[in-house]
């Protein structure tokens, strides 16, 4: 039986564990993907903090990429889009999978599908322990949407495909199309600022991001942002004011999770504007909506927790022409390798890139 | 020059003034209309107590028929759906005119587009005097969309169309396809019981609607409710959960204004839900979000204003067939004359019907 590394999270503070484990056999229509890389995200921080709970010990890391080991023979032997996979091939599959028939499925909403499983946020269980990435192995269930990814996309970039580039796809998807618009951004993170290159490269008319972090809207110019302020209230509305007057913006896209930012978006919004809420997937005071300006502005907000597998591959889309065109190269900022995870953590925690990378040999 | 009566607003707490005014010759692409029944909305009740502002004097009423009497030269001579329009034909209104060929039309909210105007909201001036319901005669100006009746249609019913029919058409439009939805409505006036109506005609799976008054909960069952519940916050909480679970209802349609109803509704939705907000076209404390689980549930809150010309015909195509279905004839529940039109509003405000009915003969 094959064997291999794996980190345990035993729960906040806590010291990683690296553990030795057998991986079981495959079940029908799985695929064994032996681990190359895996970026470290916001969530797996906040769970690492203890910021959010997850069921103990668990495997973290889910933006991951891997090389198939092996294919059950149930498996069709495609990828999401048709690309034929097998030993050797490097992919990438998103975070969740879900019965692929299920009525969440249908309308649109996989990630809250049936029998909903989420890499990289499960329980080790004594059959049960390779499902995330820091670790040498990853079982694939089926549901799970993978692509091949082609050999001149970098490993370090394609591993923040299946979280922030899906999930700020999913962003520009509930916009609506972006071309001609404006368009305020609230969190100049790897989410903000891959939205911003989404609304670049999708013809926005203005792309303007806020953020507390000035080294963050440094880099956000970088990625496409005609206009960086920081994420002070009075300045934001003053800056759209000044430059806009009242007709305001086109779309919000709010990956800050700031009740502050949220209620500014509401006040810089033109008519017909849509509000996109992202960020706050976690507890915050409540956002304080004022409803005649809501209804006389015709105003629109849309949640979005996770993403489709439509936004999976309009995110690979994007990526695989956009990464030289946007220095998406620059955004893993330091690398450690499988045994030095918890420096990788401290690391992120202490220095607030916009990605740390795990290497695993 | 023709001449006609109309009855002035000049502010709150003011007696309406019945005056003999002159009609003016008319611009081009300009209707005249002889108004023949007009129903006094809630937004003519918040202007007449003073809740709301207009400038005054005034001709309130928006919620027209009348019978066209004169089309200047440069009109087309037919309605906003094709049909061929002429001296002598019964038609209504959108309650406002504006450029149609405004950025904000083309973005499918002419209610919100350039040189706009609104019928029976407008200041009686040297040279525009009639405008409004509350009058002899009525002005159309290009950029209004018209719609011929059919001679079947209850008068009293057609005047609610361009303003409780269209708006309501405007919130389904908003909320989506309600076909095998479970549909929660808040507010059982006008714009909620013509929901409800529309939600069945739309074969929604369940239709609930809430409100303070009993009275018009015992009416909202013939218009299509499945289930009513008094507007106690934590009853409607408990009545979709004990009936549907965590999975809640699709779909909640606001006409009630209140933010009690709004925050229900937020937590009543289930995953994928859409909340559609139109009551609250007036100031109110502020509804307090928790986006969290706005974002987890990736729910949709959706403000509409009025409505657009689409909303119009599909109000139109939905009350001429279901009037005779659903009790539409029993909306208005007292008739007025014109020099009466005081004791119109007096009686509306005391005995708050569905509506009143201004008959102008």
């Amino acid at each position: 039986m094959k064997k291999g590394e794996l980190v345990a999270f035993n729960g906040p503070g806590q010291k990683l564990e690296l553990r030795h484990e057998s991986v079981r056999d495959l079940k029908p229509s799985e695929i064994l993907v032996k681990n190359e890389y895996t970026t470290i995200c916001g969530s797996d921080l906040h769970t690492y903090t203890g910021a959010r709970r997850e069921p103990c010990p668990a495997v973290l890391g889910h933006e991951i990429v891997g090389t198939v080991v092996e294919i059950e023979k149930h498996h069709p032997g495609r990828d999401y889009i048709g690309q034929k996979i097998g030993p050797g091939d490097v992919v990438t599959w998103t975070i969740f999978s879900s019965d692929l028939d299920s009525p969440m499925a249908a309308r649109g909403i996989p990630q809250k599908g049936e029998n909903l499983f989420k890499y990289g946020h499960a329980q080790i269980t004594s059959s049960e322990k390779f499902h995330g990435g820091l670790a040498e192995y990853c079982i694939l269930r089926p549901g799970t949407g993978i692509l091949k990814l082609p050999s001149d996309l970098p490993v370090p970039v394609a591993a923040t495909l299946n979280c922030s580039i899906a999930t700020a796809a999913g962003a520009l998807r509930l916009a609506g199309t972006v071309r001609g618009k404006r368009v305020m951004i609230f969190g100049a993170g790897m989410l903000g600022i891959t939205c911003a290159a989404m609304c670049r490269d999708g013809n926005a008319a203005w792309v303007g991001i806020a953020d507390y972090a000035e080294q963050r809207l440094e880099k956000a110019v970088a990625f496409g942002a005609d206009h960086v302020v920081n994420l002070n209230v009075d300045r934001i509305v003053d800056t759209v004011r000044d430059r806009f007057g009242s007709s305001g913006v086109d779309v919000v896209i709010d990956m800050s999770g700031a009740p502050d930012a949220m209620e500014a978006g509401m006040e810089i919004l033109g008519i017909g504007g849509v509000s996109v809420w992202v960020g706050a997937v976690f507890k915050t005071r409540k956002v304080q909506i004022d409803p005649e300006n809501l209804i006389r502005k015709l105003i629109t907000i849309k949640g979005l927790h996770n993403y489709n597998f439509e936004d999976f591959v309009d995110g690979y889309k994007f990526i695989t022409r956009n990464w030289p065109i946007f220095p998406f190269n620059s955004i893993v900022e330091k690398e450690f390798d499988l045994v030095h995870a918890e420096d990788a953590f401290e690391y992120a925690l202490r220095e607030k890139p916009l990605r740390v990378g795990i290497r695993i040999n």
